[in-house]
């Protein structure tokens, strides 16, 4: 297809809708809370009039999880390794010439099941844009983090994490939960909980944080990046299997601060890159293939 | 001290009551779920009437949480290593002659801090009751699983981990809730979720049970299982250093026979030790020694 196109990044919580031109362009976009999560089954027809409504009345390509099965149509995955051709094909009109979903992408064998909804297109975008090299490694933090690898234009394979959502169930509903108010940031305890998470393994580094509470080695302001740090830093050294190798990582300030700050902290580097633009690139490429 | 006494076993949310007589043997004991956080502060003079009105007016000594702040009396821990000299050194008389708390232990290095409350009776209670050999390591499997070496008559380093309280984070208030109502016991999804947790680490581990449900390759039947397995593989597979050497479990039927099924996988031996002796033994130690 080609044209101007509405390309909507659907996520679980919020929602960003890109009005891209013929030529690639982002004539206009905005972020709204409207996710999956805040749409009623059998709502999605009238988000999607809205949506046009306020962006003008042109074809839709959306992914993220609105292709799950709590979204507005389920769409199969496809299988990693992927390349924007397979994801084309994967893709499903819901209105013919209208509207499409992208798919996500899986992994499975013997080791280990993967899935992604939304994160294919940035990776795939940042890669397409030149906002990443070849071979790179890739990193988008969140309630879920995905670490992937994208090589000879495909994403070859990927790894999601559930560090984000750990660290809420702690401050939430865990034994830490009055240790972990506190505001979480690059600084000085951030760094000792990246280090002291190479010591040992989390289940046993967890406790430890109360037991430091208790017997005064942690200061109460340090808690909570304490243990942030405690738990990007076993994402991190887990994933960073060769220092020397940069990491690309998609993801706002604040986030991707705290990533950087632990990849370096472990001895490797960070690099920061546009997600937006990663997205722009990814879902106009679809567009094009379809 | 001797002669007849009350021996308290006083956890978060169970408490055990023996009456033990002068020759330390159990002429009475009752389980209640009078722990901790089932009284009020103020509440703890008043539970221990009842508990003279229900065995006899007896002198008591309690151990557990009963002694942390949140308790009778906030009793300081003693520091590892620590042997019943030094336990009944820091017990204190709250009511002289009547009522006597056990301090906890704790260690703290560069490395990790931790604590424990009420264990410590039972993993030196098992030593001095030889049903543990000298240099035996020990494990009480819990809500915080507790770790143990003692030899040469002392509790020489413990190590907690937060397994317990993870399995109930995540079933009571994750993404994976869904799949976690199942019933868990050893068997084949138990043992997989143990040698899956070999494959990769556990942030990565817990989200591939979303993706194994989704692609289909974990029966629902079988996902609370193959959880409890991923936690409780990864706890044994930290600890597990030495698989020549036999972990000493001190647990129920149930949560032992997990417990075993994994440190067996693992190419470990696990052998079942008796709580209830080990606490028995250890408390009237203690009493002795006052």
């Amino acid at each position: 297809m080609d044209g101007h196109f509405l390309g909507v990044d659907w996520g679980t919580t919020n929602r960003r809708v890109y009005s891209i031109d013929a030529d690639g362009a982002v004539v206009e976009t905005e972020r709204d809370d409207r996710g999956v999560l805040a749409i009623a089954p059998g709502g999605f027809d009238a988000e999607a009039a809205d949506i046009r409504a306020r962006f003008g009345d042109a074809p839709m390509l959306c992914a993220g999880m609105v292709g799950s099965k709590r979204g507005w149509h389920e769409i199969p995955y496809v299988l990693a390794p992927a390349d924007f051709a397979a994801i084309a094909r994967g893709t499903r009109w819901i209105a013919a010439g209208r509207t499409a979903i992208v798919p996500g992408v899986c992994r499975l064998d013997d080791r280990r099941a993967d899935v992604m909804r939304g994160e294919e297109v940035q990776f795939l975008g940042a890669l397409e844009a030149g906002l990443v090299p070849d071979g790179a490694m890739l990193c988008q933090p969140g309630t879920h983090s995905k670490w992937a690898r994208v090589a000879g234009g495909r994403l070859v394979d990927f790894t999601t994490t559930m560090t984000g959502e750990l660290f809420a169930l702690l401050k939430q509903h865990s034994l830490l939960a009055d240790l972990l108010d506190g505001d979480v940031g690059p600084n000085d305890g951030f760094v000792a909980g990246v280090r002291q998470s190479q010591e040992q393994d989390l289940l046993s580094q967890l406790f430890s944080i109360r037991a430091a509470r208790l017997l005064g080695s942690l200061p109460l302001e340090q808690s909570a990046s304490f243990t942030s740090g405690l738990l990007i830093g076993s994402d991190v050294r887990a994933r960073l299997t060769d220092p020397s190798e940069p990491v690309h990582v998609l993801a706002d300030a604040n986030l991707g601060g705290l990533y950087r700050c632990a990849i370096e902290e472990l001895g490797g580097s960070a690099i920061l890159v546009d997600s937006h633009s990663a997205f722009v690139a990814g879902i106009t490429r679809i567009w094009k293939e379809l």
